[in-house]
């Protein structure tokens, strides 16, 4: 099978000038079909500020209602978006942005109530309002036009065809899209986040680790040298191999070819 | 040829909710292959101003800056598009959102410095900023999309390849994209305005002139019955005849289906 690779950035990457520019050059290069997907946290939290929107966030997600979902639907799926497909039209590669609104492909339903810890320890039912919990991504679609030289660029919002956008987050969508495709690619799903990789020493950007697997994640957990919010991202990960992508890899953003940073199959 | 409907509309129509619903039915009960065109200006400017940014228009053109080009990037990318993109979804139309950089498909040109007749009738050069004329679009990809089911939706966003998003006139995308798919289609261009069609009469909506030729619109010129900025509006309509589009037909939107309202051929 052809190789896939699907690169998750956050959205601090995309929304500096010269951080963007490094990106774009450096997943140009990256040989092979590919797919980007993108956040844009601090944009919207910074657009819905200038509009007198407050931002909301628990448990690190933000709370979604009607004027938010606006903000969201702005910034991520046009301003972040659209800029990134037309600097990357500019270095060659023919990207096109979506939404999974756009030809039905990521499916969602508004997330339930969902009982959260609170900062001061309590548990309290939260309403996240406009956020999607993914059904499914539509990996026939998206592997006929990466068939045809498209390389998708897709934005943390998906759909209930009901005609509800959802603020959905986009290490989801990444995992998903990654799952998605493996029927069809030798799938590499590439999270670039702030650290070189999964550390040993949170202090030590030297000290990553280079391989993980479902049997070395649990003594790494045992030991307590993976712990707090190491253990979803990496059982994510764990998760994504089970389900066919070939190789899962957390790396910094100057390594998104995936030569640095830990593997995780 | 397979028939197919290209559907320009105002950003009137789709920035009142109970009008948009209206019109996403009508379009979606469009029999055969169809676009949609949107505009979105007078979101834009309330955007815009929500965000102190000053509108500025020069002959019914908006001046775009850089803090601009980020706002109509926001409103005319993501706000409008992803919301109609997600209600045609609902109606069961497999819709895809796309800017001018999306699969390259409308690449233009940045606006030269203009001369512009001012309101004091003076006459002046206008630079109009981030807004792109039109050089070519991509009829072949655009028809292939439609083939497989798909109904464009295209945002009035045009790049010129150099990684800048352009902000381009809605009427010209309609326009661009109608002839760039006639070797594909039996081309039915529809102009959605706020009069019943092109009238005799300007304060009476029943003095609609039924069909406009190349022939009897130099009659009407020259008779003083059409005036005004209806003629560069015929004047395009009659352009895009000659390259090959069937029929266009200037209306409301309350018949979008082209069944009343003045046909041009």
């Amino acid at each position: 099978m052809k190789k896939l690779t699907v690169v998750k950035v956050g959205g601090k990457i995309v929304e500096d000038e010269n951080s963007l520019q490094q990106l774009l050059k450096d997943f140009s290069a990256i040989e092979g079909a590919k797919v980007l997907v993108h956040g844009g946290g601090r944009s919207a939290t910074k657009v819905a500020t200038q509009l007198g929107i407050e931002s909301t966030m628990v448990g690190g997600r933000r709370v979604t209602d009607l004027e938010m979902l606006r903000v969201v639907t702005m910034v991520y799926g046009g301003l972040v978006n659209k800029n990134i497909v037309a600097r990357l039209q500019a270095c060659g590669i023919n990207a096109l942005g979506l939404t999974g609104a756009d030809m039905n492909v990521m499916l969602s339903h508004k997330r339930p109530l969902k009982a959260m810890k609170m900062e001061d320890g309590t548990e309290q039912m939260v309403d996240f309002g406009f956020v999607g919990d993914v059904d499914k991504c539509d990996g026939q679609m998206l592997a006929t036009l990466i068939g045809e030289g498209i390389v998708p660029v897709m934005a943390p919002l998906t759909h209930d065809k009901q005609g509800n956008l959802l603020n959905t987050n986009a290490d989801t969508i990444a995992g998903e899209t990654a799952k998605a495709l493996a029927p069809f690619f030798d799938v590499t799903l590439i999270y670039c986040f702030e650290h070189a990789g999964v550390l040993t020493d949170p202090e030590d950007e030297t000290s990553v680790i280079p391989h993980i697997t479902a049997e070395s994640f649990e003594k790494l957990k045992a030991d307590g040298i993976v712990n707090g919010g190491m253990i979803p991202k990496i059982e994510n990960a764990l998760e994504a191999v089970r389900a066919g992508v070939k190789q899962v890899v957390i790396t910094k953003a100057d390594a998104i070819d995936g030569s640095k940073g830990t593997r995780i199959n």
